[in-house]
C-alpha cells in the first residue's frame, strides 16, 4: 500500500473503540488449553456423520457439490429440531420461537442493534460476559450496568426498577459461575417489564434453566450456545428461544444466510444424539460436572482454602494463594502467569475489583486437571 | 407461548424495517435452480478433502474432535491465503490488508456499521444490490442512491460530487450484469475523498477487477465472496481488501469468531486450486463464461432479438418479448411465472423502472440453460 495519504476514518465511536478480546486460541496442541470453556471431549460422533453426509458420497467425483448452493436462510429444519429439543421443559415451544445465528454472539449482537440506543440503554448486571458493553459501544448506545456484590446474589430489585428497555442476565453468570434459580427470575419478571434477556451459555450443566419460563412470559428471551456443552465452539451455531414477535424482529435485522449448510447439519446431528449429552451416566456433561465438583471441593473452603465460587457451568472461579497464604489480584496474575510459562492456559480478568483477584478454570479433562493442579502447586512453591 | 400480553416492541425503525428478500431457496433438486447466481458447477474437490481433514480420521473415536475448539479468531491462515491469491494482481497486498466475513453480507453491513450513521448517508448506485438499502435502515441511517440511467454508463460525475463519505459501487453491476472498467473507478478515485466500495461480487467472471487500484488508493474497498465464482454459497465467506487501517476498524467491529473451522479450511483450500477455476480451457469459470456467451447471442440483438445487457457475471439480464413482440412489467413478470410454474427459477425485480420489464437468469450447466430456453419458447406461445 503505497499510497501517500490515510485512509477516511470510520465513525468516532467506532475510531475509539475498544474491541472484545476473545481468549489466546494458539495453533499448536501441546496446551493444555482451559481458557477459553470449550468441552475437552469430542462432540458427538453423528456431527461428523452429519457434515460428511452433507458433502456427499466420498467416491464421487462431485464430492462436496451441495456446497455450491445456498444453506437453508431461516435454519428451517435446526429451529425445528432446536424447537423439538426443548419440549419437555417448555412443550408449547415451536419453530416460531427459535431463531438461530452464528454463534450466540450473533444473537447478542441483533438483540442489541434492535432494542438498543443512545435513549435505550442496555443494563447488564456486572461482572459478566465483557463482550455486552462492545456490542453497545459498537452501536454508540448506552450501558447501565448492576452491579453485583461478592456474594454474588441475584440484584432483583435492583434489576425489577431499572427502566432500561433491556436487561441481560447470564446464568449461570460468567465468569463466577454462579447460576441464578428460577423462583429469582420470576420475581424479577412479575416487575419488569421489558426485554429479560437470560444468557444461559452454561445452562446444561446447571440445576435449573429459564426455558420453563418462557410460556408464561412474553418478555423473556433464552439465549443459547452449542459452543460449550455440545463442545461445537468450532461451527459458530447459537440460538435465541423468545416469543415468536421478538424472533421476527430479530430475523429482520439478522443476515439472510447467516449459519453455513455444514454448520446446521452438524447442529442438528448434536442435538438429536440427546444420550451423548445429557445421559446421567455417560453422557459428557455428567463427565465435566464430575471432574469440576471434585476440583471445587479440592480447591474450596474444605480442600485448599482458596475461595470458590459454586459452579453450575463449566469452568471454575477461584481465588488462588500464594504459599504465605496471600491472596488478591497481585497473586492471581502471578500464578496466570505461571501457569501460561509452562503451557497451561487459564483466564485472567483485571478489569474488576471482583474478578481480579481469580483464575477462570475451564474444566478440563481429568488428566488436563490434574496437569493444571500441578502446575498451580509448582507456582506455589515459587510464589 | 400462552402469555396475553404482548413483548416489548424493538425500536421504531426495526419495527417498520423491510427485510432483505433472497432468492427462493427450494430444498427438493427438482428445480431448475436459476435465481440466486449460485454455480452450477461443484467445487474444488480439494474443498471436501479439507472439510474431512479438519474432521480428522474417519476411523477414529474423535472425529470431529477439532469442532470442540473455537476457530482462528482472525482466520489468519485465510487472510494469508487471500493476499497470496491476488499477489498478481496487487503485489503489495498482505493479510494486514484483508478481512475475512461470514459471506461477503457480512463485510458490507460491517462497512455501513463502522462508516455510515444519519448524518454520513451511504451512497449506491441504483438499481444495485437490494442488501444496500436494507442495512442502512437497520441503522437508522441515511441512503443516497445516485441513478443509472437505461444504458448503464458509470455516472463518474455524480459518484465524484457526492458528499456522502461512504458510496457502493456493484462492478459487475448486480443485476444487469455491466462491468465498469478500472479507467472509469480511476476517475472516480481521482475526485472523490470518501471510502469507495467496489463490490465485485462477480469480478472473476468480468474482463477486468479493481484489485490492482489498492496499491495507489487508500480510499478503495474491494469486497469479494467466495459463493458465486468459487461455487462456495453454502459455506459463507467472503472477504475485503483495504487499507491495513480499514481492516483494523472493521476488525473492531466483527464478530470475534465470525468464520467456522470448516469454512475456514473449505476456502483455503478452494483458494488454492486455481486451475480448477481459472484454467483458461478446462477452469469452471471459463466454462460459466461460455454457456453466458453464447445466451447472450441467442436472446439478444443478433439472436431472438431481446434487450440484454452485455453481461460480464454470471447471470444474464434480458428483456423479454410475448409472441406479439411487446416487452414491459406485465410480460416479464408473466415470464417469470410461468417459468416458475414449470421448475424453473429465475429472479424477477418488480421494484424499478430499470428492472421491471427484465429476468435475471443465472447461467446454469448447459442442459439447464437448453431446459430453460425450451420453457421460455413455451411460454412465448402462450403469451
Amino acid at each position: 500500500m503505497s499510497e501517500p495519504i490515510s485512509p477516511p476514518p470510520p465513525l468516532p465511536h467506532i475510531a475509539s473503540l475498544h474491541a472484545y478480546t476473545p481468549g489466546l486460541q494458539p495453533d499448536g496442541f501441546d496446551w493444555v488449553k482451559l481458557n477459553t470453556n470449550e468441552s475437552p471431549y469430542p462432540p458427538s460422533p453423528r456431527v461428523a456423520a452429519a457434515v460428511m453426509r452433507e458433502l456427499g458420497p466420498v467416491d464421487s467425483a462431485s464430492i462436496g457439490a451441495r456446497l455450491r448452493l445456498y444453506p437453508n436462510p431461516a435454519s428451517v429444519a435446526l429451529r425445528e429440531t432446536i424447537a423439538a429439543y426443548h419440549a419437555t421443559e417448555c412443550p408449547s415451544l415451536t419453530a416460531a420461537s427459535v431463531l438461530v445465528g452464528n454463534g450466540s454472539d450473533d444473537i447478542l449482537n441483533l438483540l442489541v442493534r434492535a432494542y438498543c440506543a443512545a435513549a435505550a440503554p442496555l443494563a447488564f448486571t456486572a461482572p459478566s460476559y465483557s463482550l455486552y458493553p462492545v456490542l453497545v459501544a459498537i452501536e454508540n448506545g448506552r450501558c447501565e450496568p448492576i452491579p453485583f456484590t461478592r456474594d454474588m446474589t441475584l440484584p432483583v430489585d435492583k434489576i425489577a426498577a431499572t427502566t432500561a428497555p433491556v436487561v441481560f442476565l447470564t446464568s449461570p453468570n460468567a465468569p463466577t459461575g454462579v447460576g441464578f434459580p428460577n423462583a429469582g427470575i420470576e420475581r424479577i419478571l412479575a416487575r419488569y417489564r421489558g426485554l429479560l434477556v437470560v444468557d444461559e451459555a452454561y445452562a446444561p450443566f446447571a440445576r435449573e434453566n429459564a426455558a420453563p419460563l418462557l410460556a408464561r412470559h412474553a418478555n423473556l428471551v433464552i439465549v443459547r450456545t452449542l459452543s460449550k456443552a455440545h463442545a461445537l465452539a468450532g461451527i459458530r451455531v447459537g440460538y435465541a428461544l423468545a416469543h415468536p414477535e421478538i424472533i421476527a424482529a430479530l430475523d429482520r435485522v439478522r443476515d439472510s444466510y447467516n449459519v453455513s449448510r455444514l454448520s446446521q447439519a452438524a447442529a442438528i446431528a448434536a442435538l438429536n444424539d440427546r444420550a451423548y449429552y445429557h445421559d446421567p451416566a455417560t453422557g459428557i456433561i455428567a463427565k465435566i460436572k464430575r471432574t469440576r465438583d471434585h476440583w471445587l471441593n479440592a480447591w474450596g473452603a474444605d480442600g485448599r482454602g482458596w475461595f470458590t465460587y459454586p459452579s453450575q457451568a463449566n469452568f471454575i472461579f477461584t481465588e488462588p494463594k500464594n504459599a504465605r497464604g496471600e491472596a488478591g489480584p497481585a497473586v492471581a496474575k502471578s500464578a496466570c502467569d505461571y501457569l501460561c510459562a509452562h503451557k497451561v492456559l487459564v483466564r485472567y480478568f483485571a478489569g474488576h475489583p471482583l474478578t481480579a483477584s481469580f483464575l477462570r478454570i475451564s474444566v478440563g479433562t481429568d488428566d488436563e486437571m490434574t496437569a493444571l493442579d500441578n502446575t498451580l502447586q509448582a507456582w506455589q512453591q515459587t510464589a
